[in-house]
């Protein structure tokens, strides 16, 4: 069995739910003529594996979660949107008057986003962006990119280019999952699995899948708002409020130490 | 990275989709709250993946496809269902008073059909099914599932098998898929790497996906009306009739020579 191929298998997939969302560009379709659906695939390291549409990287505000929009008013001055996608929650941002840069790692997904009318694109990593002298007053990691952080030996890193980043007074929003309210038997076992590695327990290995394409295996972090609280301990940043309204779902604002 | 573990993938699936469906059973939810949609993942074996949504193995009449419903009416006599799934085409015979056995390998979805209110199953491979004293005047193969005939080596075998659980003047009524008229260079380099190999161009090679189950690898033929007529050459079996009105989709009707 052939290993798919390695590619931007998350901007591919955003293309097409574009296409079949708006019309424009070519739509996928099954034996050349019936609509095929847009589906992500996410593999996990233990041989999960989870489908699901991809329409809600293009939905509009009415069709969000409630807690998207709760996190939308948590937003102060210049908005950096990490891991921007098709530009879901930047675009609406730049239509309230709010200044916002979308970035993200991959160049499909970038593309859609200003195809959409998204006008500030980064096609980078967080690390290299936080060479750039801009500087932002809202880090903002909707879409559970909370997960973005990784693990506990990366988090720091990530956290440091924030700070290079950051204009005085500058906030992190993210919204997180807190694995560990589940009983489902096969995700408490990978939780155990991985603590048994000296992992997170909601430290997943995943990889995007679509079509013939792949992306590398990466860490995404489902973590509690008490392991968030930890790995934050000499980051300088630090919770400064937690919106857990739509448990396991939250809604994180950090803060610089001042 | 760990291997999915072996088993009813399929079965399991439309526990779910059922379950989504009619709100018997747990439903699958995401974050132990959230309905977690019901995707089928299909992996071939150059890399591929494809999901797509579950549900339509339940679905009613009115949302067939037009080609399933002009099947219907080609069925004489006593039917044997063959990968009859959740029941969806079996029931509907039922419901008309014709006579009808849904077999499938799957036991989840013989306990789905039943619980739908299939009254004759078998959980089998025709294989095992043809030592049986039953005699069936049409068999019925939906869903794509001219693809059951499997390769040039494997088709002559189930073929006989039929021949063995046929009546006079029994038929085959099969829906397949032409996969030839693709442009899709990722489907036409499958094709060629299938040749190059003594395939034929459309045996897929497969494995179905359900979080963390999977079945084990099989080959599925999709073929064009021409191969179709070739694989029957010797078997006794001939092709009838062809409806090619929602090409790349067909139903052949094959009969036994006299």
């Amino acid at each position: 069995m052939e290993q798919p191929t390695i590619g931007d298998a998350f901007g591919e997939m955003i293309r097409d739910a574009y296409a079949v969302r708006t019309g424009i560009g070519p739509r996928p379709l099954a034996g050349g003529r019936y609509p095929r659906p847009v589906i992500e695939v996410i593999e996990r390291d233990d041989g999960l594996i989870n489908g699901a549409p991809a329409d809600h990287y293009l939905n509009e505000p009415g069709d969000w979660q409630a807690y998207d929009r709760r996190a939308l008013r948590l937003c102060r001055g210049r908005v950096l949107d990490i891991g921007a996608g098709a530009g879901r929650v930047a675009i609406e941002l730049q239509r309230r008057g709010i200044a916002v840069t979308g970035l993200d790692t991959s160049r499909g997904a970038i593309e859609v986003a200003r195809a959409r009318g998204l006008r500030d694109t980064v096609l980078a990593t967080v690390d290299e962006f936080a060479e750039a002298a801009v500087r932002y007053d809202t880090f903002l990691l909707l879409g559970n990119n909370l997960g973005l952080l990784e693990s506990a030996e990366r988090a720091p890193v990530m956290l440091a280019a924030l700070a290079r980043l950051a204009a005085p007074g500058a906030r992190i929003v993210a919204q997180g999952s807190d694995p560990y309210g589940t009983r489902d038997p096969v995700h408490v076992a990978y939780h155990e699995r991985n603590r048994q590695r000296g992992r997170l327990g909601g430290q997943l290995r995943l990889r995007l899948r679509y079509r013939e394409l792949a992306t590398e295996w990466f860490d995404y972090l489902n973590c509690s708002p008490a392991e968030l609280t930890a790995l934050l301990d000499g980051t300088g940043w630090h919770l400064k409020s937690i919106d857990q309204q739509d448990r396991p779902y939250y809604v994180a604002v950090m803060e610089l130490d001042s």
